[in-house]
């Protein structure tokens, strides 16, 4: 195996220990320490796969987005009209979406004081709503969408639900069930004339 | 004047400064040595008044908390069904409720971790929700709802439309003006029905 790819295939490896680490305990537990015990090196081994902490948060974030991503194309490959599947695909319904918005969520603070972070964040989001736009042009050239609903309007609007949905299931899931979640995706469909249809996610 | 009053002045004087560092410059911003510095008092005055950095973290929150309280307040007290305004008096639309949201987003971050904070903000979050739902109770009973609105459906995903607006626009401002988070706000209760009328803040 070429050495380049064996570098890279170890840091996305370390990354996920990482990815683990700060669903479950918080930004506070992303330390090389704490991640070398983990994935069962030293801290050396791990520093040398990565600058520093915010290299390896950057990471972290990056594999939540990437797995983000696999979720909405095989929502989008089966049907590219599914809207309700692509929003639910990143809304957090099972444990790995919860530990991605975990991530995200640890994540802000740092693009608060990074532009860096904040490019990262702002380009992930963007790319979002322009799911969202392709998704909704898909069901008006199919005629499945009411001729008076404005595609970017309603995308922004959309794709705003999605991180609100999140913080507020994040911070208050005995509140926030799936059921919860799903309802309000569901009535913010209906309120646009979208028909509710697709797959549950 | 009382030496518990002087204390209880003295810690909000040292959160506020702490608070203006945070929205400028994000959470890793806040220590004791910048908080000194800014307030022009030394580390060992700061860390008298505050038990530790959570401890000064959780006062800047409250801080954050208190101001947008006193804008919602005034708000209802002109008019108790003025939704629009509620909502937007909780949105970044202006300097005050921009360096909110950016120290209740630092915040979050710690919230991941600590069950105090996650429980300040859940408490948060519901009192907003428990507002809107009042909002449109009170609009209800005055005729200017429509029957078939659900209120406490409908709170729920306007109060979950709030932190969604606002992560957009703080780290998307360039796309997210002040044109597009009341665009996508009146598009949601003009969705709903509701006549869209009210204060502009």
């Amino acid at each position: 195996m070429p050495k380049q790819v064996d570098h890279e295939q170890r840091r996305r490896d370390v990354a996920a220990v990482a990815a683990d680490l700060v669903a479950a305990h918080g930004r506070r537990a992303l330390t090389v320490r704490n991640v070398a015990d983990a994935a069962g090196y030293s801290t050396t081994v791990v520093s040398h796969y990565f600058d520093d902490l915010a290299d390896l948060l950057h990471e972290t974030y990056r594999l939540a987005v990437s797995r983000a991503r696999r979720r909405v194309e095989a929502v989008l490959s089966e049907d590219p009209g599914d809207l309700r599947g692509l929003i639910e695909a990143v809304l957090p319904l099972d444990a790995e979406r919860e530990a991605d918005w975990r991530i995200w969520l640890s994540f802000w603070s740092e693009a608060l004081s990074s532009p860096a972070f904040a490019d990262e964040q702002r380009s992930r989001t963007r790319s979002t709503t322009e799911r969202i736009a392709l998704c909704l042009r898909h069901l008006a050239d199919q005629g499945r969408l009411d001729a008076g609903v404005d595609v970017e309007r309603t995308a922004d609007r959309l794709s705003a639900m999605i991180p609100g949905i999140a913080s507020e299931a994040i911070f208050d899931p005995q509140k926030w069930s799936t059921e919860l979640q799903r309802r309000v995706v569901d009535d913010e469909l209906a309120a646009l004339g979208i028909a509710v249809s697709g797959s549950r996610r």
